[in-house]
């Protein structure tokens, strides 16, 4: 089964839009946590435990392992971990690579087979060939930078090419050029709901991961009315610090929990 | 002392524009590194002992490290055993990062101090603050993708803005905007020999990093024609496969430093 086939089997499974970001920071870890020196993986662990009930998918961010010894070690088995504790539900690295042909040929086997991902973010600036070694693995998910959720999406993302700015014309090129196989996914930032109107006037139904919300002050009301489908699905709303921070103490797990919890029934309020 | 100034007096100590890229794909490597459980490292560091007396930079990409387990622990001695032996010679990491603040942040600790690269290769693509947390390392350099070798580089890069191509206003944007502590470098492809031109024109003395020579089919008189600076350097024109599999047997060191001297001689005469 494809990861586009498995996110909609899970969006129907758990009645969640909630998309569960696991970005560790250990400066941020509960005491418990201290001299523990499988922390990354221990503490992601736990919320990925505990927050499992409420998510339609898992999206590690490659980064916060990455800037460690050994990080990618505790990445591999906390995919692991959920892809065997929780085979429905889909998980996004969330790496934004790029790169030509025999490269980006590498990063693929890093994503979904060293790491064992469904799908990985990307960055399109490169263009097609750079995107075609990702399309290829057609049971895999390719989820493309779009209109990104930081201030500086605006400064070249929003720059006008014949009239419309140039996030337009990636959507427009990934959902008519790019997406032969059906295996293509678009990050598309909550803080700018009226972008995210538009993207989905332009790609049809094609998932949507949405950064932005809590923290970055992306408003869950409009992110659900401007951007879900006309099933009422279609969107992968991330959360991360809101979730895994929840409390900064020994109650941890619960609270991110709760978090979720709450959060994936405010986003279904407005379905 | 920066990256830009290492780099400046690399090239004048030197008397070289080559950067030796160091993309290891073990299906190429000799028979000798045949069942050797740390053939990346001791291919790669083979390369270099046999190079650096050609060498401006060292370019390591780092998903030719990251599709094996362990890879990274090869990239992190690698590059600890160029800043050794070769502490005058600058190595950018190439890696085409590219993320939000508290994200690029992770990032720049993992190229700058995990794997003690002197420069990372960046996505312009999600702007001025996904940019800053690598600007402020202002020791370090970063080196932006512009124009791109690959034939997809017309896809966005291309697209007209005001009646100039987008990678006209990324190299704008970043000499004027971004570079601010001096310690910018932006990739043109060499298979782009006129857009090089114009790119040089923009950016005054700034670094190019010039990947497609040789199997991407780039001339070397056309780029180091139009991409130097008044004073012959301004370029690290990379090669990879044809220094690294110059020879496919036991030659294979030797056979790398004959290619990466005739190229350096070949880039000389049209200085």
């Amino acid at each position: 089964m494809g990861f586009i086939e498995k996110l909609r089997d899970r969006w129907q499974a758990s009645d969640s839009l909630l998309c569960v970001g696991l970005d560790p920071d250990p400066a941020k870890f509960p005491d418990v946590f201290v001299d523990d020196d499988d922390a990354l993986f221990g503490f992601c662990r736990d919320i990925v435990d505990a927050t499992a009930e409420y998510a339609c998918a898992f999206k590690p961010q490659i980064a916060y392992f990455a800037a460690h010894n050994d990080g990618e070690a505790a990445l591999q088995r906390l995919i692991a971990h959920i892809n065997g504790a929780y085979p429905d539900i889909p998980v996004i690295l969330d790496a934004k690579r790029g790169d030509i042909g025999n490269t980006a040929e590498q990063y693929a086997v890093e994503a979904f087979d060293r790491f064992g991902a469904d799908a990985v973010t990307l960055n399109p600036y490169m263009g097609r060939d750079s995107a075609a070694p990702f399309l290829q693995r057609n049971d895999r998910g390719c989820v493309f930078l779009c209109h990104t959720s930081n201030p500086g999406a605006r400064d070249f993302q929003e720059l006008l090419v014949d009239g419309a700015p140039l996030y337009q014309h990636v959507a427009r090129t990934i959902a008519s050029e790019w997406n032969g196989d059906g295996n293509c996914a678009l990050v598309v930032g909550a803080t700018f709901p009226e972008e995210l109107k538009i993207i989905r006037g332009i790609v049809g139904d094609m998932p949507l991961l949405i950064p932005g919300i809590g923290a970055q002050g992306g408003d869950v009301e409009a992110t659900v009315r401007n951007g879900k489908t006309a099933n009422g699905t279609g969107l992968m709303i991330n959360s991360s610090r809101g979730i895994l921070y929840a409390s900064g103490g020994a109650g941890y797990a619960d609270a991110a929990a709760d978090a979720a919890k709450t959060l994936r029934d405010e986003i279904n309020r407005h379905r």
